[in-house]
């Protein structure tokens, strides 16, 4: 029977990763471990400065889910390292409310879940879907992650490399297309306020720019059109095509 | 005069920040926006469930030094949206005390701030000493990180793409190598211990296995001889090459 371990970045009772379950169990066994609150944004952060803790939540015949206080890297380390007695056929991550297409695979918990994976050897996909709403409807994206998750039980994927695979708000999806991850950046970042005592704090806000709006290869541009986005994530972030000319360079001593 | 932003993930009284002040003072003016604590492997996490507060610790003509309670990706965030009256002319962060070779660029906090940079359309570079001593001899470091960011003020570099610089920890440095990002991974990483009530908690630990000790073009490869590595980092984590096989495949909804 395949072994799936589940985690995320929106916590345990998070309706995405209920949602992933649901997915899931009808392809195997299955082990979740996810955090025990929200960690959105926590990218590949690990915890290094303060232990980790682990707690079973609910344990039934082939699922087992545990609760975690780390982040979700920690989850996948921890899972893999000290929970599970065997090495997983599959990790997956998610399925997380809000988009992660483009640069939000750098910040993702959700995707620092699935490349964790795959650096430790174990196929990994990242879901998230393109709404933030915590009663978001996932009865297409279950359908869908399931499909996927299937395919790479089936094929596996290369060495270092994870899927970011985001799901358009609608429910009429027109299909699945293999992307690129887009270029963009977030805009007017912070919102200052001033608390009781007069001191300035700042609220991480803004919104998210696409910087080729008209590439149709993009994952930005498969969303908009009511397409499933599936990126091939590598962790190997060499700029190859950059390094003959920084070997032109030369550096003086003072 | 040129404006260089530093800052790091040692936080604030990290001597690897002081060392980098001292390299960049006299190539122009510098702020400082460091984390109040300690922020290793903080990846490219940003703080999205309490507010960031930032405060003037020093203050002089060419130098103005800001702590703050985020994680480095944070201070460059903000830095950038609030704290700075115009675009800096490059950003620095580091000088790490801890080697960011190979796959640490994924965990990195450093290296966060520097892709956090380099996303926000600053030329930006991560500097790293392969050693974690609190008292570590940052001399060399010094010298051959002003080197290094003059000619990145001098050249730029490519949209989206930072640098990623290691020093090893000999004093007798054989030069700069352009290479790329080593294939690896950690490995035993969580000990186990019981509390005083009898629970178990973990603390992430272990060590780092190159999978290429062989390869001679990597970043591990250039420390092992004595030189600094210098990799480009891109933020485009798209697996090119696999988008063919993907294309392949079809999906059966159940």
């Amino acid at each position: 029977m395949k072994l799936i371990l589940i985690t995320n970045d929106d916590g345990v009772s998070a309706k995405g990763l209920a949602s992933l379950i649901e997915a899931m169990l009808p392809l195997g066994q299955v082990v979740v471990v996810a955090p025990d609150g929200p960690r959105s944004a926590q990218s590949s952060a690990l915890t290094v400065t303060m232990p980790i803790r682990t707690k079973v939540v609910s344990k039934g015949e082939n699922l087992l889910l545990y609760q975690c206080n780390g982040t979700p890297a920690d989850c996948v380390k921890i899972a893999l390292h000290q929970l599970l007695d065997r090495t997983p056929d599959l990790i997956v991550s998610g399925i997380n409310h809000g988009v992660n297409s483009s640069i939000s695979v750098i910040y993702s918990g959700t995707m620092g879940a699935a490349i964790e994976g795959c650096i430790d050897g174990v196929a990994s996909i990242g879901f998230s879907l393109n709404s933030f709403a915590p009663h978001a409807n996932f009865s297409q994206a279950i359908l869908y992650a399931r499909a996927i998750a299937k395919k790479v039980l089936e094929k596996g994927l290369p060495r270092n490399v994870c899927l970011n695979v985001n799901f358009p708000e609608t429910q009429k999806i027109e299909g699945v297309k293999i992307c690129r991850q887009a270029d963009g950046y977030w805009e007017e970042e912070f919102e200052k306020r001033q608390d009781p005592m007069g001191k300035n704090y700042y609220w991480l806000t803004g919104h998210f720019v696409n910087s080729e709006p008209t590439s149709d290869d993009t994952d930005e541009a498969a969303l908009a059109q009511g397409y499933i986005s599936v990126v091939p994530v590598k962790v190997d972030m060499t700029a190859y095509e950059f390094m003959n000319d920084l070997n032109q360079w030369t550096y003086e001593l003072e």
